[in-house]
């Protein structure tokens, strides 16, 4: 992508419906990277008190949706593995960084972390991505 | 657990703030298996006109979760992986239902199926949680 | 596949170098489905004196491969999940089921789970193929 | 470990039958790390003439099993996510290293590379253990 059409990727980026809807923010996205951060709010606990995987994962999905894409190929998700290593706390601000491991014609490759503000892992996830053809 | 336990815990998992953030109801639960339902809103989309990954995957996650404490065990998400098949759209209704592979003293295994009201294949995840001991 | 062409599919796959380096056996293969077995030998354990995860994935991967070029299209396996549920010992034959969940034009989705004699669960598996074009 | 049971570790791994059986060899370990390697026989090539996932997995699992067992506990594998990259060929000799992204009381997550001796990206993936409580 030439220099413009990557500022209007960041814009499309920071105006996701969902990503908005949870207050998730574009902290930095360049060519294979992008970390973006949240804070956690008493709406995401799920029915035992703890966080939501569902919030940890979509912070970690947005990382990865916004790193993928981030080379001017519509790239769109076909498999992602999260593990999960600890919980973390209303308040907390949980930051999601994904890295391209790998990109071909075809298939991307990323690993991503979420951290807590304490910089202690949250989860760490592995996705993959189909890129399609003009 | 007793019938008067597992009315308590159907309350429960019906009150899950997060499930309730995203428009997730709970539609049945028994030992070993729940399933789930929602409708997508405008606010589900990502920056690419999708369905976020995010979504589908939490609605996943919340099957997973009732089916895993369905036993009177608290068990919590280890890992899970989610393959993506086909795109949802706004207004569609997506169910999720999560089955019991295994179950044993310390970890249980599960399946889940996320379709839409065409009984159409979305997504396909498979989650380990840890059950603690009390 | 023609009869004759699907034949020979079969005839290819019961000839795979790696499977009869293990002595895996191919049981049954039809369009989006296979079955495979093997008998584990004192080679087969690791370090711990388990059987070694890599020979249990091993035989999972042989009916993931069968089932997903059962249909006359080359597919490549871009990922898979494979969580262990159970140990096996020297001596059990284990068997691989692997079922299609979905097959389009470029993506396929199995799952496999391998067995014991006994019937009861060794390890379940989720895979995804890329579907080549011709 | 003291320093002499971490030899007597390291002299266990490397007698590991299935290892033995594949010809992985044990490079390197340390506490949280390990790097194993394998030349590619002609016996590893599965029925459409790539090299059989099986192997690819086998020789990632060997450094998982050594980088997670390093620490004197025993550690057994509970889920792992492998995605597949490029083939390697025949000849080939393949380097696999392990990393700790995390360990805890009970679980430990695990990274895993494996490389071609040109040092590009065969597969990646991603592994849990549970640790045994003495």
């Amino acid at each position: 992508m030439e220099n413009s059409s990557f500022l209007q990727f960041e814009q499309k980026v920071k105006k996701d419906p969902y990503a908005n809807f949870l207050g998730i923010k574009l902290d930095k996205v360049e060519k294979g990277y992008a970390r973006v951060s949240m804070v956690i709010k008493e709406d995401f606990c799920n029915f035992l008190g703890y966080i939501h995987g569902g919030v940890i994962f979509s912070l970690a999905d947005q990382a990865f949706a916004a790193a993928s894409n981030s080379r001017g190929v519509v790239s769109l998700a076909l498999q992602m593995s999260i593990s999960y290593i600890r919980a973390p706390s209303v308040g907390d601000t949980l930051i999601a960084e994904a890295k391209e491991e790998h990109v071909g014609s075809k298939i991307g490759l990323y690993q991503i972390k979420v951290m807590n503000s304490s910089n202690q892992l949250i989860a760490e996830a592995q996705g993959i991505v189909y890129r399609k053809q003009k």
